[in-house]
């Protein structure tokens, strides 16, 4: 508990920040009822803040994020953590460059990973943001580290900030829990927009060149000098 | 009128509760105009709070709920019950156990419905809440108890809390009217999902054994200890 | 002028009320920008309320409705009447029971119009308040009476209040504006619908019998006694 | 930076235009994230407002809006302008009338966008406001001036304020940057309808005539006297 106290103070902003990104999930109708969930590794610590189970948006504060350590036992908080937690925790375990989680079922991608089909770059949009073609994960039930396995060996050497877990939902990691969120923002627009694209006709994949020089010109260039 | 003198004040949480989960309806959008209703049994009494026929959302509150028994005689408020009455009322005499009833004409579930097929259990999600495929009931006209004894002759043999009645929409039952509108907004989007899925290929169904799993676990771990 | 004068108590409350609905069309997603357009007849008068042409929905207000004769002349009011003026007039001066009329590009009753196919009576909802299938009028150009004259001679012998008109979209009446506004909502909602429901199969039509039998019991018994 | 503060004044007002335009982009659910961006050109100068790069929309207001000349480079602000800035200047250079353009990625333009399929004109609000069908243009990389290219050799000769770019999404140009974001709402709405309607079957295309007769009286006729 001594730990819980001291880590309060430091730990309050980003509380603040984890909840609030939960709001970008529910503005882009990613999530229903109490479904999906964001965390964010404590900088410079092995813990984590992440979303309490079952609990409605609407109820999400602050106060309510929990802390666990990167094995999921709770370290601060009152609630019950995420029934996610393990994944999120095996993937800070293993890939120590992310900094944030995001999971959801939205449609289009989720969609997508109940046919295990990856989402194919046939937008600059993608080439932009997953450096190529979106790939799928394997099917792993809830309950130990299969979720989590499955997708940092999924990930680890893919550009995509996001996978598709077969028969379940995306994934998405960034270097913060805000760049994550927006992978997972963006991976359903793309799901979307491939899939309605698919249903006319067939679009034509961009070249993998192409494909290279957009993703390293919106790694480099995109946005404000010094943010991302 | 003694009896709805006696019960005002037992009702008046109920009648709260049941109105502001309507605005969980036209938060998912299960629902236009007047459609769709919500009804929660009487703890302990042969009675049940429900939605007034054909007002609109906008002007539902606790006090334009009405109260009725269990065959749909109205017992306490002003207005008309729902022209549902007899399906939600026919439900509690028959499945004791059931605390809060939904209808919707959600635009996914029902277009499976206009086709007579179940949902196939193609995500975790679905074992999760609806335990294996979300099945079909019977094409009945509204005015007797056909309805009602559709809802309930399938899904009393059955783990999904939502039943697709056939050309008609989906009813959803809990053990609360909060689980009920849980299942009713749950219903609608893996309908949406499953069908984006169908639309470019064949998803594969869970293997029954996974599903078994998936919905004993959600069912007794998921969510906060104490409540669900 | 001095008609105009006369009028103005009388129609303050009916220009509120055109105003007002305007806000259902938003609500419900079935416009965009300036396109669409309600309007309300005069009762006992040959004159109408009707939105003014090219307004955005958020500067409306009954201020800005205007009032012209059945002819589309400009009675009252400071902008242009609304452009489909002329058929709102053609319709109210062929059928005297109707008291309200709304036109819309509502996406998915439009995408029926564009094939020229009547929405199917497939589900329950559709029996209820269309009393069939929803019928397709004739393509025709603005500018004169054909558009009005199309509506009519569809709808003069259907129990349809809503018709697809060809390559362009739905109009709706109703025995008030209200009514004539649930109809262009409900119609886009089963065109949604059935839609959906398409896409991944065929689904069976309702029987005559019970198409007229819900008609009559939807017509005659839902919602509260002396309104609908 | 003494022509900064020169202009400061004169610009005050388009860049609150501008900023505000964007609204329409999220109201209309065009654009996600940082996605998206509208510029006008500065009447009498060789300038223009923009977006400033990778800003949320919420953050959005004239004070963050930045002006550029028509090569792109920053005159006015405090942040770097859109990436797509290049784009923008082009138009403005190569097409005089032209006072504003809007890029989105919204999803049904850029579903065709991506199979490289023009809307066919098959509704009459097509004709109305885009004069036949909707073009495809090239496929551009971003970097250079190909995309501003692409843009002005497909919109040179054709009636329509909208291109899809291949593989990217669309671009609409204005008289006013307000004319250019109606163009992007109006190029997602029909683009969504056409597609709507082809999924179930093929929609008639309207004669030539008919199209012409329409455009011409759109463009004259509609909205009020002296405004557009």
């Amino acid at each position: 508990m001594s730990l819980a106290a001291e880590v309060t103070e430091t730990f309050e902003q980003l509380r603040e920040t984890v909840a609030a990104l939960h709001g970008e999930l529910t503005r882009y109708e990613l999530v229903i009822w109490t479904a999906g969930n964001i965390s964010a590794r404590v900088p410079g610590q092995d813990l984590m803040v992440i979303k309490p189970s079952g609990v409605a948006y609407d109820d999400l504060s602050a106060a309510t994020m929990v802390v666990t350590d990167l094995h999921g036992n709770l370290v601060q908080g009152e609630l019950a953590p995420s029934s996610d937690t393990a994944a999120h925790a095996y993937v800070y375990r293993h890939m120590p460059e992310v900094g944030g989680v995001v999971h959801t079922h939205s449609t289009y991608a989720t969609a997508w990973a109940a046919r295990g089909e990856p989402i194919p770059c046939v937008l600059t949009m993608i080439a932009d943001e997953f450096g190529g073609e979106i790939p799928v994960g394997p099917f792993a039930l809830i309950g130990d580290d299969s979720i989590g396995r499955g997708i940092v060996e999924t990930l680890k050497w893919s550009r995509s900030p996001a996978v598709l877990m077969r028969n379940h939902g995306p994934f998405t990691i960034g270097r913060t829990a805000r760049d994550a969120v927006k992978a997972a923002v963006m991976v359903e627009d793309v799901a979307r927009t491939v899939h309605k694209s698919y249903q006319l006709g067939t679009p034509e994949p961009l070249s993998e060149q192409d494909v290279d020089r957009l993703y390293a010109r919106y790694q480099n260039v995109y946005g404000q000098q010094g943010e991302k």
